[in-house]
């Protein structure tokens, strides 16, 4: 890995100021394209498009797609269609072909497809994007290399060969009926080891059992499941009628695990758009303020829950709101991250509400009376009055066995109606567990109080 | 995918009970090893055990290592260490047999190893155990298949179809010189194209530019980082001396981007242990424990902070305590995220710690202003008077800018100490956000009460 610092940036501007295009190319053919992409994003728009000028075609294409979105779009809206239809569409696999078309206007990208030299391309990129986003069709490529089941094994190497040549990797060989509808798999080992009975057909050597297919139509994130739950490197995809049309490879599928899970991590951490730390000040300032929005109007509901109560007789009272607050935060928090995350990784399923309620409710009740007890004892020892620690221990106890409640029970139910449960871990849960606690606390606070004045 | 639910555990039982080995091995014959694992860990361990003994030696093995770590343990400690080394270890790759052996009672472990059959195999175990946890040593496969440049194709392909032989899929094929240095490499590709060449010698086909490689002490962490980078579907791990030593392959660097994910995304929520929704109540408990323990003595902390502030004389303040306690411990833990993505992403190094924070600072102030400025509004219109409204919303302004710079800091001087900066993420930030916002607003508050009175 080559590091990339602004000395590194310096030097590469000075040479293109220098015009020295030989030194340049000479430099990049050592490096990984994306290594090469890292510092074109780094660079203004002009040096970056002078040193994309100067790659290889090949490079060029792998250069581009590993890209940041923005650059891509800025780099390619100085190519004529012509260009990129030429310079690097042929280069790129079908999936990020297609990516890469997506991202243009829709006038260029019909443009592009129409320069696009190789018919069966045009059709496969157009057979792409008629997949609909977020499907196993449109997260796929067509490239695959596929064997029919009666050939010989010279007849099929012969094949594979000459599918092989337009390929970036070859990750497995399908074997497919006459009617183009898969039956069986063969492994680079198999076929490796098979290949000395060059007159044997391809149906004896292929693996039928165990392989694990996807309609195009459902959802990619289906297909991210699939492959790592069967440690799969590639995935073939097929129609309603079992016919192959295409297939997702380990690299798009690791590439979807990270989006998804920073995206996670974003909104339990109240970041509501995708961001980097790099993004300026105001995209990251856009993407905090939501989350921040819904904690001043909780805010404001904590005032008058607060203020519904005669706060100016019982001042002390005032001396545990924070904690009160923040326990059914945490616990809300916590809760909904452990439904989260069992529903991803399908421990859980909403069939079960009823069990998954009464065990957080066990969890709730044991929390809740250790840290109730933990708080009594403190509170009386440091003096804070009996009054204030029975009301602040019993209110403790409280809070934490309904937030824990309701950090099941939101994430469960926007399951159950098809809305993504990680928003339950960000702002809502915390603002109406804040309110929800302020209550209880309140409403123990004037019954203790009650009981000791009557 | 096969749908597991109770009536196929009953039914499972219910085959157990009546002896009906011959139905039960056809119907896991149909299976896939994850699967059956996933079964066996909903089993009571004597049906666990029956089922998985009746299993074909090769799916022991993979449903071995597929087995919840509990589940694996129990199933091994009712096996000789004969019966372990001669049924499943051979099968397994080297990899997943040392793991498997690092679970074991050292007792046991070595009388196994002493069991193994294949000399090789018992060595290359060894071997692998010597490398420290964490590190790509510890993470790599001995199993791979390599040929020398100086090989003629024809030679080479009889010794890849012979190494083939041993292992369970082929990736890449490694060259190395005759002193075992990895040169470059093959990929299937080339292979098949090359193949007709046969006396061609294999340093003419093989790939040597760009060829990603990772020493064997480097962390296991950087091998994962590379993989995602460069889209390897395989890492060749070398020593000192650039000898090929194993590789790392795609399906291992998934499941540890998954549990890296997962891991943090618990800090994030306050857990801190790695536990499941299908733990028990003690465990879960004892999981989230730490960070309430945590938040108690924050809670504790804040009621300090209001007591010296003469709450009684001016209990309106006590009415946005939670406001100002929420909206610190948010931006705390937005900005911690933030960071602590940049940190894994490599985005972010503490080299630049000021330009992070003199961004975090932009960040904080565009926010502040705004949340300050709409408090200001609604808290004047909805008459909470003058100054307890310029109160709010200057603490608040201040609050907010403290609280991003702080949640920006920790995770960065964590990083720089070569502590893990997901711990930020979590209680320690918000607990100190809640504390030092409450002095802050009510640093305010004296200092506004004083100027009216003054």
């Amino acid at each position: 890995m080559i590091n990339i610092d602004k000395n590194l940036i310096q030097q590469l501007n000075d040479r293109i100021q220098a015009g020295q295009d030989k030194e340049l190319r000479a430099w990049a053919s050592d490096l990984h394209a994306t290594d090469i992409a890292e510092i074109l994003d780094q660079m203004r728009l002009e040096s970056a498009s002078y040193l994309y000028r100067l790659l290889d075609t090949e490079v060029k294409a792998d250069v581009l797609i590993e890209l940041d979105e923005d650059q891509r779009a800025d780099l390619l809206s100085g190519m004529t269609a012509e260009e990129i239809a030429g310079g690097v569409m042929g280069q790129l696999d079908s999936d990020d072909a297609t990516d890469v078309l997506s991202e243009l206007p829709p006038n260029k990208a019909e443009e592009v497809i129409g320069h696009l030299e190789n018919d069966e391309r045009a059709s496969d990129i157009r057979d792409l994007l008629n997949y609909e986003e977020g499907t196993a069709g449109a997260m796929m490529a067509k490239e695959l290399v596929k064997v029919q089941a009666e050939w010989t094994v010279t007849r099929a190497i012969r094949e594979i060969r000459r599918q092989a040549e337009e390929l970036h990797q070859v990750y497995t060989v399908y074997v497919v009926d006459t009617e183009d509808r898969l039956t069986g798999r063969l492994s680079m080992k198999h076929l490796l080891l098979g290949a000395e009975s060059t007159r044997s057909k391809i149906a004896e050597l292929q693996k039928e059992e165990g392989i694990v297919t996807i309609l195009a139509q459902e959802p990619s994130e289906k297909a991210t499941m699939l492959m790592e739950r069967y440690d799969l490197v590639a995935l073939p995809v097929v129609d309603s009628e079992q016919k192959l049309v295409g297939r997702i490879t380990i690299d798009d599928a690791v590439d979807s695990i990270i989006e998804d899970a920073e995206r996670d991590y974003q909104l339990a951490s109240g970041i509501s758009e995708d961001v980097e730390s790099s993004d300026s000040v105001i995209t990251l300032t856009r993407a905090r303020l939501p989350w921040l929005l819904i904690g001043l109007i909780g805010g404001i509901g904590g005032a008058y829950v607060i203020g519904w109560f005669d706060i100016k007789e019982n001042a002390e009272m005032a001396l545990f709101i924070p904690l009160i607050a923040a326990m059914g935060g945490n616990v809300g928090v916590q809760s909904a991250a452990i439904v989260v995350q069992g529903l991803a990784s399908s421990h859980i399923n909403t069939n079960n509400l009823l069990r998954r309620l009464s065990k957080e409710l066990g969890v709730g009740i044991l929390n809740g009376l250790i840290c109730g007890l933990i708080i009594l004892g403190v509170t009386l020892l440091l003096n804070f009055g009996t009054s204030l620690s029975i009301t602040v221990s019993l209110a403790l106890l409280c809070v934490i066995i309904f937030a824990a409640l309701f950090g099941t029970f939101v994430p469960l139910m926007l399951h159950r109606y098809k809305i993504d449960p990680a928003l339950a871990t960000g702002p809502f849960i915390t603002t109406v567990n804040d309110i929800i606690g302020l209550m209880i606390y309140f409403a123990v606070g004037s019954l203790i109080s009650g009981l000791i004045l009557g």
